[in-house]
């Protein structure tokens, strides 16, 4: 297993230009666009390129959670330390608000802003937990089955559950805490992040549970098996 | 084999999610433009990812089929008892309408609709059969050469279908029912579905007649055999 | 290798489901949105897609050619007989036609019709030269280096070709006589077809000489060689 | 390895056809919609998918550089010659300025052009330092872990790109320079070049630093080793 340190840089690293790819083409979209389907089509195709891309070359180094949702997954699976687990969520979010501060430098915008886009009620956090839910449906199942194609996996899912979800589909704490950090396209109002929050992490512990069953080894099965399917 | 309970759950879970997709993106997409084109192309992005998303990940455990008239032919190929068929149907059934309620309350609607969407009409129905002889067809052939491919596959076919039908490919019974419980912009009427249900039926059923003869393995023949081509 | 009628119907399909495609998904694009732009991403779209798909599913029964213009180069390689390129070519004219037809069909529009769309000059005829050129490098180079990804790098390259040619990457005789049987959105003149075809044919066959060239295995080399990069 | 002849021929035609995409496609796009982000969206698909294509099909003889800062960082890490270094970058700037004149020639324009589209200012040059670090990131982790997914790897990465930055992603001296051979959509003013280039070249190499560190294999490490993680 690599280092500690380059673990928790590679988490930072992959947090941050998560983030930075996800304000930064909402901006440049909003920029040049009155068509709003039209912007989120672009901030979806450029969100789902870069999850493919970050997760394919960071995956090796730390497994690529880049949402303390995905660590928290793996700690209850104890295939993560908690302290790890910890650490990895917290570097998660001071990258991600690093992400949010260098797409404000590339439009040259305030560095520093305050989100007053509302996005809060039942149907969102539903829309949350259904997000979460899947995205860890799809990294259990993708793990489980075929290693190498979860980035794919997890690109195509995203760019699938903009649009199939009302709040377009956060699905990750650290990703909406940084996003309360810009007032552009892809803001969220701070007092509206303990409502997603919650919401995402009851859908990833659901995946886990259900996923738990439907993925277990059933006696005598040919379900195949991948050989490595430990982290 | 995984044991048919986890198969059905398989089933009912992909149908559902595929169902909640194209529902939930069709309503988003309209929500935000005015343009049809770009509101089916969104619907169009979001349902192909969805589908290699779906595929991936539960085609081990239940086949993916997704679809009572794939479950058909694979029970006509003898592939699937034909209980297990009418079994996968009824899940399937049941889980996209399922797909359907929750993107409803994803987006704060009423939860029951009825689509007065009218689709009907020769042309439609000759659409669906194309769509539905194509999908077999790929998945016949996916499966005979390459069986890690067809999610792939199928993601893309089903992309260019919804754009060179004039229905927008349903190609699919179960999602054809559950589409006709919503009254956005992917809806049915219930009483356009007989015919477009029996228009899918017929173009499956002629695409495993005449792929079962293309794909035959001629004598003497160096035509690549896959040998993972058993169910 | 699979007995000639066979790789006869594969040509006579696909290029049939190929032209049906184009001419479809130009169809509904033009019918749903009055900009062009966003027509013809559509029409890229489901092009680039069905292009995958034909390809990994029929390739292995007749090599997927569906061009004129690529089994010319394969008869000029001596990896394809010229009768059976002959036969190739004709089944691809055929089944296009056919396909233009189908698409009538699923939109409701006249099934025979003659294009006013007006596509000739130096221009344009540069641009079908640098298209066929490029199609035929793809292939020549996918099928050295690495011939299962073929379908994907020919379904991206004609994204990609859609847009920097002036003319839209008809690059193929086959598919050019079909689209001037259908005045919608990918129309042709039947008089601008010659320009087009030769300006096709003469971009394939400097493709060849230039591939031939530096393709070749240099001795001494470790450029990798394809085990299977015989047809 | 290849002869330097055809390495040279390869990395002329390889930068030329990926500038005439960003050109053509972005003449092409403007040329049918009024809305930038279409334009855009439609510039960022066709270039996308051309790298696949081109990394792909020319990767294998000359490495597919396309990219004087990233032939910088392979003399750098003392994988290629400085001598050869310097041809690629002269063969690239060549070929990319011929890349501009096709793209004018198959869309009827003036053959030489000069760029007056203003591309400065700190906002910009962050974008494009960001923009090339990320690219040679992306080159040196795909190379360490999957060389064969290097080419849908960029491609989605500059796909990302072209959205997240506000300069749209040039991450490329060479490309800049032929660039500012063009008086359209994707131009650039020879004025604004030092800018773009010194940024570029500072975002490369800080991203050869950082990634050395990171990918360096730990003593004992469990990280995979990629076997062929030598040019």
């Amino acid at each position: 297993m690599v280092d500690l340190l380059r673990r928790l840089a590679a988490e930072a690293l992959g947090t941050g230009t998560l983030v930075a790819t996800v304000v930064g083409s909402g901006i440049m979209a909003e920029t040049l666009t009155n068509d709003v389907a039209l912007a989120l089509l672009a901030n979806t195709i450029a969100t789902g390129a870069i999850l493919v891309v970050l997760i394919s070359t960071l995956g090796p180094i730390s497994g690529a959670h880049f949402n303390p949702a995905v660590s928290l997954v793996f700690a209850l699976r104890r295939e993560l330390p908690a302290r790890d687990a910890g650490l990895y969520a917290l570097m998660q979010v001071v990258g991600s608000i690093a992400g949010a501060i260098a797409a404000h430098a590339m439009f040259e915008l305030p560095l520093l802003q305050s989100s007053t886009h509302v996005r809060t009620g039942g149907a969102q956090w539903i829309s949350e937990s259904v997000a979460a839910f899947g995205l860890v449906a799809v990294i259990l199942a993708g793990i489980r089955f075929e290693r190498k194609a979860v980035p794919m996996l997890v690109g195509l899912y995203i760019t699938a559950a903009y649009w199939f979800t009302s709040s377009t589909s956060f699905a990750n704490p650290a990703v909406a805490i940084a996003r309360s950090f810009t007032d552009t396209f892809s803001g969220i109002r701070p007092v509206d992040l303990p409502g997603f929050i919650g919401a995402q992490v009851a859908g990833a512990v659901i995946a886990l549970a259900l996923m738990t069953w439907l993925l277990r080894v059933p006696t005598g099965s040919d379900l195949p098996i991948n050989p490595e399917n430990r982290t």
